[in-house]
């Protein structure tokens, strides 16, 4: 059967997203290869961390049925590797493997590629062609490795920000109450948003208040996102929920210099650590005495956190949302109204409207009872 | 050109679309004459009240093509009238033209039709079906008739409350600051939605802070709808823009017995009257110091309103929703975010969120830079 290549694409697209949930800190690739006569030879997306990208597996699907891939064509969303990391360089096994072309959707600005896998292949007498950066696939590409892609060049990850309320804004009655705001389908709708970030970030009032396990319990996975705690002065308990069964996927980031204020707060940092969790104090963001969100972000980047989900209160959200990191917004709305209540946001009072943070509405969907809105801070994907 | 029964059904329901926004207080019907060969011999829907109904249009439109109608079928989506009102009975013209059968989307509540209209086509030698009420195109006619039935089974109209808020729920700033929250395509559309309804309702206190015209101005319109004021002390300006061209067109509700509480108060009403505003009073609810709303949608219905557009402050919009009276909201949403600011209706504490007045999304769309969604009220629309 020949293939056109739209369609070739589009299959390579639907592998990347395959390793949504599972590739990270990677990125999300899908590889196909096709025959000079355009017929299907091999297929394959990335695997977990450590495991063979996008591309082997497509070379070894071809091999494993026995096709010789001399002069044939690769379909990879996303410029393939030229460094040794925990795997050899995707590029030498093409030009190994004897390909005629390679077609690339989307130039990797990772600085270990960032032009040398399509150089690599070149020099290894292979044709490589990259799409226009406006091209559909270039796109599709692009946004399901938003958050490779915010890690690699803005140096943070892409931060989603979700909430659940009424239509007039409340997560809870002011007392805190919070039950069937939203409904199952909406919960385990954020469990499927939570299992493609790297991590999932709350504040130490939420552990305190709400003690969420914020994992993933909706749907099977192959891998739990990290639990990130922002707790300034080191209260998270050694046995909060969210440690779960890997305390060592969990990290308690505190302010610099608190540690040790006093023999009890001493006590609860080496309890942490003996229970194996992550600790790392940031400085506080200045004159402040919480710490410091850009640092935060940075923080996550170097350790590989590609999408970050927060998921915290009303403070935390507001300081998110009034520092400009957020963004996307996750919302699950309710057909209800709620009326007095506790906000999403504990924002301060605006000098005038055009001071407003602005997102722009991005997806509107239908889950159970509630809608999912999804909106994006103008001009935040422009990186 | 042999015309398919569900194709005939969908054309009808598209000429009675045509009477939104024309032919209030009467419902909205559309009325197509076929062949027993199954050609299209005419069409209607119904006009301006006093102009003639779908069936007389779809009549005359055959006649003066010169078809002979005998033994012809005619899809009306509701009920031929069976009396006489400023028109004669519908009824009676299909009888009179010689139609073979009539074939009815829906049963008028109306008493003054409720099966009578079925009745006389029997007795005169006219074979009648009318659809399952779960029938599709039973649906459609009746939601473009959700007013008119509403004021007929329930005597009152179909409550539409419209809001424009950002995502946390605000109207404006704590100041009332409100412009550029929503976009100028969700102005256009609000208008779309007054146009549909017999009339649109306000506060004093809007009339007062706004000075709203609240005409429908976005788009050209047959009618205007009638301009509704609640204003328990009748602080009314008679200059007010509501006023508009047609005074007329203009109801102001006081609280019964206070119109001569002073003599400044009595010079206001008397001026409105002068004027040619409609001035009516109605009695407080129990316990209260503000006009019942349940008496003013009861009144309301009586003048024959079948949608009601309210556009109000936090405070009446809070009395509306408290009171259970909203069948739908109309919400624009902003993809912003404000903090403090002013809610789109002032609340009281729940007990408990089980106490909160349970709504359905029910539509939700793109207009411009915002969102419209639609929730109706569990239930309402059963009756």
């Amino acid at each position: 059967m020949v293939r056109e290549g739209g369609e070739t694409w589009d299959q390579a697209l639907a592998l990347a997203s395959r390793a949504v949930a599972l590739s990270d800190p990677n990125p999300r690739v899908g590889c196909v290869i096709v025959s000079q006569a355009g017929a299907l030879l091999g297929q394959g997306h990335t695997q977990q961390a450590g495991g063979p990208h996008a591309e082997v597996m497509a070379l070894r699907d071809a091999q494993s049925k026995g096709h010789d891939l001399r002069g044939a064509t690769a379909y990879v969303t996303l410029e393939p590797c030229a460094h040794h990391g925990r795997t050899p360089p995707c590029a030498d096994a093409l030009v190994a493997a004897g390909l005629g072309k390679v077609l690339v959707a989307l130039a990797d600005p990772n600085p270990l590629v960032a032009g040398q896998g399509v150089a690599r292949l070149r020099s290894g007498g292979v044709a490589v062609e990259v799409l226009p950066p406006g091209h559909a696939v270039a796109q599709a590409a692009r946004e399901l490795n938003i958050g490779f892609l915010s890690r690699m060049v803005r140096k943070r990850p892409w931060v989603r920000l979700k909430v659940a309320a009424s239509l007039d804004g409340r997560t809870a009655l002011p007392d805190g109450r919070s039950q069937w705001i939203t409904g199952e389908a909406a919960r385990a709708d954020g469990h499927a948003w939570r299992a493609r970030a790297t991590a999932v970030l709350t504040g130490i009032g939420t552990v305190l208040d709400d003690n969420p396990r914020l994992d993933v319990r909706a749907m099977p996975v192959a891998r739990q996102p990290w639990r990130v705690v922002l707790d300034s002065r080191w209260r998270t308990p050694p046995d909060a929920a969210l440690m779960g069964v890997k305390p060592d996927d969990v990290t308690v980031i505190g302010l610099t210099g608190t540690q040790t204020d006093d023999a009890e707060t001493a006590a609860r940092c080496a309890a942490l650590i003996a229970k194996g969790v992550h600790v790392i104090d940031l400085p506080a963001g200045p004159g402040l005495d919480r710490i410091d969100l850009g640092e935060t972000l940075a923080y996550l980047a170097r350790r590989g956190v590609n999408e970050l989900h927060v998921e915290a209160g009303a403070r935390l959200n507001a300081a998110f949302i009034e520092g400009g990191w957020v963004d996307e917004l996750l919302v699950y709305l309710a057909p209800s109204v709620i009326g007095p209540g506790l906000p999403f946001a504990d924002l301060g009072l605006l000098p005038d409207l055009t001071a407003a943070p602005r997102f722009e509405w991005r997806d509107v969907a239908r889950v159970g009872d509630d809608l999912r809105l999804i909106a994006r801070q103008a001009g935040a994907d422009q990186f």
